[in-house]
């Protein structure tokens, strides 16, 4: 809650439009929703312009339900990540028209379509197996309204790959580099764009990899200045930054 | 075994009512029940106000009921943690009335109820997936004879939910502050209160959280003075040692 | 700000004593006093009973005595800890009268001594190089109030130094347990008592106690129950823990 | 080298104002300056609108001085990071006027100031000690054209600190946060803004920080959607990034 | 594209066989097969005179079959490693006479059978439980030209077995070492040689092996000089690196 | 091959008895058994007084059988340790009389049973869980010869129960000790024995146990003197050392 | 404090020789020897036969004086391990004759010479830089009374370097075995003795041997059977293993 | 020792040219001479074609040059590695026309320079301050009769620094590829390239590079084929693999 928020509380206390103990009440917890279960932040639409995304993983295939559906009957758009196709299939019956991306393994649902914005955004891959993470970037990005240009399977042992994209690459607003193994693309990237690279680890990868540590070591370490990086095989992370990058002007998005 | 409990085993000795050799066999073993597989420490509920808990893990069904029973055949009020429904089950043949906590995975039997006290400890979690844990340390902060107030999926990314609860958080004479990913919870919480924090990391989270080392990481590193940390997922210790400073003097609570 | 708080502000405005603008700032940003190069909380001390603690390491000793010399003008007790007598010099020109604990590199100021408390904590160390953090958490504790009985290098090793002291330990409201190399301690002394014990791992030891990650490990897993753990070498959380525990109800201790 | 670069390199061929051993070469070899013991991409400044940044440590005060003059000659803006003062006199004797910010551990030399952008980023850190990283953000960003606002000392153990800053942050179009210990400030941050956050862990902490992995992983953790994380102690890295996202068009900043 | 393709390719364009955008288009694209899901690499071979090799690991059975029958197409050998049953079938109808060797896992397909090297690599396994792994470096080996002897169960717990392999291995021109467990057999056989070794641990252990990062790190600190390392399990680098050191002159070989 | 064992070929080969190339074979390959997938050691026995032990993971049970066969035709007494019952039964057909222990998970046969050894080693546990690891060491020993007491569920958090068995303790030639969480046990008893500790670490635990990283680091770190350490779980490594140290003169054992 | 002893003391009390009060201390806390920064075992000795040896590191000279001291004023043999020179001199103040190995940095002192023992323990080690932890087992095993024979700088990059000592390692009761990088020397050893061999890795090496960790890994997974770790660079607890397993029957050795 | 050459022994010891003592002596302990802290391999150079090497860090002066004197004495070529200028001074004493190349900290005698091989290694750095590690392959490779081309500062940031070298890079018998931070240039040479490449990863980096573990991680996941890996700063090892591979026939270099 800032400022201008608690004056105008307060200006409807003084006014006697709110009670003394609603307005402390007021002043504590607007904007949650109580589920036993959860705790709901709804006021983050509001408040970041961007509504609160739902993690799947570790709830069981009701509580994504319930969770969906009281957002989805405030209005807000659904997004829910990490989902199975049974707990899409939950989702379904409280919010008929909810779409699933099967790679992705993302549940998705908008009141209505956007168009999608000029500016666009990349989304990078290394090899065949970071799909699943990449399209999950992808699908994040293209949910928070922006147009998402995928170049899949461009990794560095075959230069002339990535080398042959760099005009796309160059007029993104920002980058998301999906990698596994060595996580050896976003510092190729990093040299030759100058918009920021998310750059996400994968677990591709076997032996030495460590379930994605070398390559998530490796993008820390990046020798390329605009490279930041989020946790491994978190595809929506990057997506969610790069789309943040890319939004317009307040005005021109849903939210708000 | 202190120095009055020697000395009272002296007198008798030195009265007759002991032998020689009885003396000396109860100064080296007293408190000990041998079964082959375990050696019962059920001593501890003299010695230190509260009774041996079993833990189920990597006993079979047959010995955990066995144990059970022997400390219930003793009078020893039992919590198995870690206990699978089938566990529970071979438990109730020996202990008809056991009662088996599902979510928390443990099993409680207490002869008889015992009044709540009237201070209470907190139980504060992150996210719904923390719930499990959560309850392990509620259901055993109430084995042991405290009152517990709830507080869910309060995590610090909608920081409101915590702060709308401060009132509450700050009457508690301990809080157990339940949290995967990150672990950032117990250090705010820990910067609003001044009762004793006692942060357990849990293994929700995917990638860089190492199964909860970044949590349990982040929890020892807290900046916030009064957090203590126990084992990834102890969920079960943590209401403990909660409830050992709820405890009111030694003579409300059940025991000795 | 708890809604207690929140309640008398809006009554103070309400009936006219507060401005608008100034209740919404009070609102926002009580209890802050704003250095440059630092932020105080000089309203922790009412907040929980316990004043602003100040960490010495990564400041200059002039930053040190500026933060220690605000503090002190508002009538805050001054404990600063990791200190060097370099340091402590240039406090000593603000606060005339601060003391200096060579061994547990920490400054002590409070203007009037307090009574030490009936109950008392233990702080049991392993071996001798473990002196300066166990003296950490003793200082500590003692400036928070509460008597503390000493009982140094008892390890596990010679078993018989730990268990003539039974009777001492199990008479302690709770326990700070200090040990480096394999630190075993806690769970014998935690196996012993049936107060919580705070365990503080050590970097004492070599080769494969990675600075004390050895010990740290150890006693995250404890056998014994009433075991929690903070940062290596982290005395002054320990100490801070047990004092905690060992505080009389509000009224007895000098803050509020 | 992009595909309207090969054009206009094989017109220029075609009409004979390139040799064929001549067009080769440029299509090879363009935008490099071999020094012998370090090949300058001059390039990058045109090709990414930011110019080459030197990172100083592992360089000689003489091969520093080197590199920069030979940028300086071209018109090339400088940035040195991670520089002593030793070093920065050496590059004085090249660069007259270039100036050294001490805390922040940079040289910086530009032929005219720009003036400050309109939109500002902000950098805001946990704690006092991590100040030089902080400052080598702001410098860096500054360096890039953008506006900072610094918000210093507000790490989460005394939230209202934060709080009361929530106005001022949520205008930022980026926002690096810059944490050691728990590294937590991120995740509280990146929930109470809607721009993306580039979070910094430092090497600030003992015994279980591990020199800054267990903030690195806490933020790699971070339960709020939009932050992503730079290298341990990189407040450069973070500062660009920022800036990158702060950059009006092209036309707006002095490159190009 | 090396500058004498790009000569060669600005001579036809300088003679008119080439149009300007043309050009441009082999300049930046040569070589690649774009499938949406993967952008195949079909210069390699020319480049560097040997084939790309398929890692089969997280393609689906179709993909797999999909990139084996394109480089098929293309006149090029395949070699797929990591490949299950299942997927060998799916191949083997896009490819009859491909082979599947079953302890390698790998699926070989080459039109015409080359005439084994005169000199030889030599390739020993430390142990029964190694042979999964030394087989896939043989078969990649002979892939690639190779004559291989392998020397299998030498480990040096039982010195003699590898000194009774002494003159065998110094006519080899390179040796492929596996081991897992303690990873020693490296050093001992880089001791008694001249060639390159590779070695390659493997991930046979338990307990502190921890999946074959003991092996890697052994192998890495070998005090024999003439060794170097590749990933834990990685048949197929070493038995590639050995068949690259074992390679007559490039006219002998299929490939070019 | 030692130095009599060379002189004792020469005199044959100097004597007529062998041929030059035969005494050079035997220099090079005596005692060496080739079974392709293996190179049995059937030299050990005699080289060292103690069988070759077969460790049966990673093996097929077809192998496991033909190895165990193997040597039992040379007479050689059988122990294969981590044997699934499918792997038993195969190798009793190959051995009728071979036994299995369930619990310690190994074959073992010898053609005549040996009076137990006068003196004894002890195998302690500290937990109920930690019987597979304890059995494993007490079958090895036996095996070898040796007498074995056992000790089962003795962990420290309970102090008397291992002080009851003090004297058990001190007259044993050499103890092992099995442990998981903390492990604290081997430090406690090397402060009361006079005789080598070998102590086991078990990956009985959870959370930052970390397989049983925990218990290694802990009793390599140990700060009683006389412990050294085998890896994680190995029961077998730790009953094999302390009967080589429970070993009567060589004359007494059934080996030579 | 065994049965034995216990009964001992009953006897004497029951007699009237020893008070209530003093039986009941005497059972408690018999053989300690409080110095305020110290709680010496000087029952060590008589419990377990052996000196108890002090550890110099992290313990001020004075300190260790002090402590040396004491216990040869009870006549106890001193050895201080990890002494510096400065240390020693002041030991020297209070112990004269004692005697300084400066290589392996150890005070010793001893009342009378005795005899060296006729079997002997061998010290073995990889290079030359394993020298100052070699001789630390060397000079702890004389002191326990073993004769050791050295064989230094035989690694097994050079294999007939270890092989033409076979003949003397085969004689020994016990092996010690000194290795860095790799750490294979012991598995190699283990191969060719029936004896137990204690292994010391050491933190000779660089890069990613980690300070010893290489090495250390290397020997818990060691192929070998007999061999068991101690800590790295602890050459004093093989050294000290290896005496106990080398000890004639309690009679023949000084203590007791 | 092969077996030709225990055939020529037995030869020899048959026609009485050796006595049998003699022969058994020589079959023990060929090619060693043993220097008390030292056992030099002086066989290595007639045994591998190649001289033994001296690693100095963690001998002495007076050590080091002692045993480079002996190996001078033998008419073994001198190849010291990490060696500092005071060492260097003491070797020039015994060897005068020892020469020091002090970015590589090498010590280098030849008795008569060898013309360089017509085919060449290529060192590849990715920058500034990977070059002393650079330096060492070279000078090693040098020593080893190879000719080498010093490709530096050409790291991925700006790919067209290694794309303008790619012809060179392709001649190459086999290249050496240094790089510290993610380690990325090794994949990216791989692929370019069809000799085998030794990837050196470097401790240049900070914070998550934790010295030289990020690029070697990356290293051993490299996606691109030919890549193998040697220990972190180890140049002498990559530069003795190349120069391996390198190398003519054997007649053509100064050994055997």
């Amino acid at each position: 809650m800032d400022k201008s928020e608690i004056i105008r509380l307060l200006e409807q206390y003084s006014r006697g439009e709110l009670k003394l103990e609603e307005t402390a009440e007021q002043l504590l917890a607007s904007g949650l929703e109580e589920m036993g279960f959860a705790t709901l932040d709804t006021d983050r639409h509001r408040r970041t312009g961007i509504p609160e995304v739902i993690y799947s993983e570790g709830k069981t295939p009701q509580q994504l339900a319930d969770i969906a559906g009281r957002l989805h009957a405030k209005g807000i758009p659904i997004l829910a990540t990490r989902a199975t196709r049974e707990k899409y299939e939950m989702v379904l019956k409280q919010i008929p028209g909810a779409i699933y991306h099967e790679l992705a393994r993302a549940i998705v649902y908008r009141r209505e379509a956007h168009a999608p914005s000029k500016k666009y955004i990349a989304v990078v891959s290394a090899g065949t197996s970071d799909l699943p993470v990449s399209e999950e970037a992808a699908v994040t990005a293209e949910f928070l309204g922006s147009r998402v240009e995928r170049i899949y399977d461009v990794g560095v042992a075959g230069l002339h790959r990535i080398l042959s994209k760099v005009e796309e690459l160059r007029k993104a607003s920002a980058v998301v580099v999906v990698a596994g193994m060595e996580g050896a693309l976003p510092s190729v990237v990093g040299g030759l764009v100058g918009a920021p690279v998310f750059a996400v680890p994968t677990s591709v990868g076997y032996g030495a990899s460590f379930q994605g540590l070398a390559a998530l070591l490796a993008m820390l370490n990046s020798c390329a200045a605009g490279v930041s990086v989020v946790n491994i095989d978190n595809g929506f992370g990057a997506g969610y930054n790069a789309a943040l990058v890319n939004r317009a002007p307040a005005a021109e998005t849903e939210p708000r």
